[in-house]
């Protein structure tokens, strides 16, 4: 499906590699197929990058197996997202694990250097949407970036934002984190040149509606530059800034 | 109903009045009926203030009809919202009518000088905002206020709302009018310290959902002090604004 | 951002103020950085009334700390809203706290004499509606206003509200609680003449979602000087209520 | 399927009907196909009453043969709803129509005199819902009911509907007819003793979002004795309260 | 407010009564005022019928306060609506109290005989729907009624149905319960010639959204005589259906 | 993709055929790119049944260009959906055109004799879901069925279905057909052995919403064996129905 | 009701039973009233296959009263679903049951061979939709199919997809579960030339909305031959996949 | 607000620019008021790029004016999005207009060479989403990138769009556009290894929302990667892809 398939067919051509083994190895290289889950092994062969387990939902024992077998395949650092403190006990007790408990991920093997095009800035309207940027920070941070935290810096009291003007200013992609209003994005974006991801999160009450209202208001944005990932998606953003902080080096 | 009760029961008791006769007047006094409408007659003996006539999905003629009958009734200035062109023409060949194409407002009587404790400012964050925003405007305005307009001053270009700061700090009520994500209440909010009216407008596209987007975000401003009214209700915020404005006046 | 610019400029101008120096206040000074959490500092200075934390979500730890840089920088009163009985009690060991159960309100330091233009009005259409309304009320006492409590006064039984005619009439401010169908924010705005803010609370079941039914009768009001907070804001309905009493000595 | 069928098996077992006219029977009678509608004949012969045609999205001539068909059926009145005046106009070629302009009703045949338990009160909050009001009281009176019609008293003009307790009081049902807040029903549900039928109407703007804030307010009311029809659904209520109307005439 | 005006003005007019005395009566007696409720004493005292305690979000001691206040004021039968059955327990310390574990009901004193034009029948879609069937079935009964239950009757196994026609067809007032699609309503109503009240239930899971698919369904149902009310509101829809019941009774 | 790769893998490696032919063998055979559509060649060909043109949005310029692909490509009977009777009369001048007004369907080619395993049924709750009726009966009979059609046989007069009982329940595949409380579905799955398609319409008004209520009273139908299309959706139900009709005659 | 009437009547007019009996026949036979449930008897008796009993809200006592009634009456095999484990354990003190934990089901009595046209294949998107497809799976394979499960399967890695194109291409019926955004259904649609159930779940988390995302996007798949059932209903798409599975069996 | 302040302080100090003249700098001149608008002049100067109109709501006289004030400071490429053909053509007697019907986008200037890191593709699921690519593309091409069109590879034809498989693999931003059920987001996410921007458009009926069911779709994408804009944002998706292009070269 990938621009192998040139590449067997010319072995096939070279009667090198037989037409049965030919289809064996389109259909069966690029997971492994352990019952529960199929996992993926392409992209961090392909990359050398982490690669991630969306641990909500697994139990601690499918984690440990997916994580068997990504390793096994030659992964160096693996990254488990949502993973409770209890989840991530139990698979400390096969893996040496480092857990960020307030971004709820663990982390197996080791955080790259830095080695994206500038910085990344994660910044939330208040103290509630922490989690969800920690979420997006340490993914970024795995993922080889250097990240610039400002918490706390909603609309309401502009001072707080504008005090980081310069960090926004020289940012090369910027996370806005937000529930309630989500205006965050807007402003965020009307002052920055670069990239803004913007996650709503589910912090509020009443018309908040678990994150929605943020999520209408980052979506319809004035602000040039800005798209939207789902409610509490920090892992999400965490990725996509990485991917576009790497855009340079990548081709 | 109101404390004229008080008066009428004494009324009886001193056989000024007989039982029927207040009967009637309890039921009778406060307002007239005209068949279609019942037209209120009691806030504005009272008040010596425009009384409104809402003209979305009335005739030519029925406003007309309600316009008489205040006008017999002694009211000196009429507001008629939401009134075509079309609809104000026909009206103004009885009643000379100041007609505000933009407001979609057509004004009988004289517009009273200014009066309340200070400064309304209505600040909206588009160009198209700007027909919602002259309705509250114009509505300010004939309940006796000075209006400044800041139009076109959206979250997105911060720079442009940061240059009329000045305004904003010195304002007595300020009506914030937006459409799409909302986000200018909650900034005007933070910046000011004076009580913030915000009408959503149904300005938009896509996810706007006809203003409940901006809906949304308004309600859920972090920023104290706001408080919200229907999508496009640009009278509303007229209206209450020019009550807040003038509070220590009234009283 | 404020006013205070032009001094700054004057006072660099004049070489009594470095450049980076000028750059540093303008970032620095209104607020103080306790990492979790930006601390305002800036509205209790201006105004000498108290200040807000919004409890919810926040530990007791990081209220105590919120409250310390408050204390530290001269603030006086402080308001702390959702913040549950628990959290209180850890907080009391620090601060002398006035705790409000059923507010869910706790406040260090004192309450002001009432100094507004008049009295607000704070009333429900149930029993169950108290606890938003008591958030309301007490922040409007803490703000310095004279607060009328009338719960359980809701339309199904008009003659509950119509017996506190005279309450109603003589406010300066009335705050409309309703859950379920919220129509009490239109009948007390028919019959009073002062601004109505109105708080949808979460009370109902089934077709009420969870205040949604309410918040959208009360949008929908047809009586003019209502406006609308978010869903169980009774802070913010308080706040703004003492806001609006406060207009002609504010100015 | 009704009580019939005992009469049907009992001619079946004495030999006076064949197995195949029975099954015919059952099957044939009630209704008539004429391609584009089974005409049901069944209630007009058992009760004696107006049999309704609703007339929207059905072409004049639809309306034209169903009406033939059930006059040919021995039907004295037919009630024609949401018919244009440009449909009536060609029906009326066909049978003599009164055509009720504002109820878009057309109606064959006559209006029969009153006969119910008592007085049906159709009461509106605005001027614009005259016209769904008109089509629940028309319908009424075709069914054999006196209508009272309390037009624009909306409960943000309490006195208006005060002045009118009397026949509220009085009344045998009340149809309670509002867009916008729809708070209407629930004034009226707590003033009066008698079924309350509430119609939500699609009249407002913006969060009104065409009928839904009016119609969850009066799903949400509080008081006892309300239920609701559909939005606009103004034949509905107008059927129903003559169903009550006419309960002890019916058993 | 009610018709006793007159009687207070003529009392005034012939000096039997003082003008304080009589704004008092009209202000006072309706209601006692226990400070979290304001108890209502109209109704009952004029019906002489039961009067209801609506027990949701309301302790125990408060539970006992209304009812000790109605009782004082010579209330027969009180019915004590979403009473737990921890609530109950308490309460029947102090008052002898009939408690119905799946109606969620407390009955304190005697159940009238039926008194009505005919029987209720209470019907359901399925097994789960009948904890509020069972407050509709108890709080018809406790206003003196027949009621019939026929529950389990849902349209997916039409026959069920059909084989309790006598029982449909010969109904005074039917009400009808079904949550996941709600088609009882529209199945019931057609072959009925009784008001059909409807009742949407909270049962199902997925898309029926808590309801609201069965209360859409309902609400849109073409079957005429149909009305709605509330999402699981038993007791609406039982005390409708007795004043329906009641109608030749009452006048 | 399909499993023809197996074939030209083997063409490959017997140096049948070269590498890039195989690529362009891979990419170029199962459509046609002709700029503004990619007009799909596979399902033709292997079937030999009708093949769709979704007429919604394209001009009848593009229409006769896709159809041009098709039939080059040996396509016998073209199926055009949601095309407009003027833009039939366009494309009837390339090509001749069965034109179906009613179901806004074109046909080009033969109907092909009825083939499936037993008969489709088409029911409709009302007069006014015709049209899409059309639209799934006439998509039937191009895929080769037989199709019967029991129009206007809605629950709310039951005995109008119950007289087709018989059609029902020979029937090989149902597809019910209904708008407002779309119970049609529930009630025919109720009855029917077979699979029911259920299809909600947008036929309706007030709290139909555009067939929402319809489509959540299908989705959550208590029978069994009922699944939903989206609303309107003839086509989509009368294909599935044909695939289904067809499950013996294709293995 | 059903076809059995013919016989019936034929047997009245042969005098062979008498009136009474005739009509207690078609009342009583095709279900058992045992309280709180009318128990189906009909299908199992016609079909041979097995009979459901929907398990949630029903105590364990209840459920063996039904499945009781069942077995009385014939009834082979019976398939309980949505039974938790506790349930379960106390179902089997009275009845064998094969207990299958991560689909909730419980089967009293012997599983079929499969008989079917040919191979169901059940694909779910991800791990967490797992406990759907197998009651889907166990449905199937109960009612007499063989099952191939497909699990991890989700578009967003494709290649783990096209992997099983084979299964997937010879499938008779395909059941498509997946939450989240719900592609799955019409990727494997566009592969697929058989029915394609699709089946949202409730998996995901912010705006997937329980599910309503995945429902939104199946139902609005642009492949023909997909219809959708409730979220989670693997149940309903078990059973459905079974009767199309079926089809040329049956006739 | 910008860096720029420093500058600006300095000079301050310097004694080259006076207090007031700071002042005024500040707050005059990152825009020009027009009345109806305030010309943002910011990011033109400093880019170089092309500055953008938002055509919808404003009249072509509007139009014209921002337009002269742009090109009168300076600005060489202006990009006129959704904009009528009417409007243009009374525009292009003004300014020479580059009108792009398809994309309702009117150009002034020149588009400069393609200067980015790689390729734009803008792939659409279906034929009708065109309009909303073309605005995408004929953004990212004025602003200097180089653009691949992929039109019509939606899912339900998944081998349309694994045709493509080289120009997705190889590009370096995807812009992934589509109606109905959006799924074609996610699959090419899958498939890339670079930033996917997700365009929902109101293509579609019925249970597609105007664009609501691909938003969520979008939203719950499951591949990494992927972000989202509004419904039908075509230039937004343009503009960042452009941005994100241009990493590299900003930096």
């Amino acid at each position: 499906m990938r621009s192998d398939i040139r590449k067997i067919l010319e072995q096939v051509r070279d009667g090198n590699v037989s037409v049965d083994d030919a289809l064996l190895t389109i259909k069966k290289e690029p997971f492994e197929d352990i019952g529960y889950a199929k996992v993926d092994l392409h992209r961090s062969i392909r990359q050398g990058a982490a690669e991630v387990i969306y641990g909500a939902g697994k139990t601690p024992g499918q984690i440990i197996g997916i994580a068997d077998s990504m390793l096994k395949n030659g992964q160096k650092t693996i990254l488990i997202t949502r993973i409770s403190a209890e989840a991530a006990q139990i698979v400390s007790r096969n893996h040496p694990l480092d857990y960020r408990k307030e971004a709820r991920i663990g982390i197996i093997g080791e955080i790259p250097e830095p080695s994206g095009i500038g910085t990344i800035v994660v910044a939330t309207g208040g103290t509630s949407d922490i989690p969800v940027a920690e979420e997006a920070a340490v993914t970024a941070e795995v993922h080889g970036n250097k990240v610039i935290r400002l918490f706390d810096v909603g609309v309401a009291g502009l001072h707080r934002l504008l005090a980081h003007t310069d960090e926004i200013m020289s940012a090369s992609v910027i996370i806005a984190i937000a529930g309630m209003e989500g205006a965050l994005a807007s402003v965020i974006g009307g002052l920055a040149d670069c990239p803004v991801i913007a996650v709503p999160t589910s912090v509020g009450y009443g018309a908040s509606f678990g994150g929605v209202s943020a999520l209408l208001s980052m979506l319809n944005s004035c602000a040039s530059g800005v798209s939207v990932v789902n409610i509490d998606n920090g892992f999400g953003a965490g990725y996509l800034a990485s991917m576009i902080n790497h855009m340079s080096v990548n081709e």
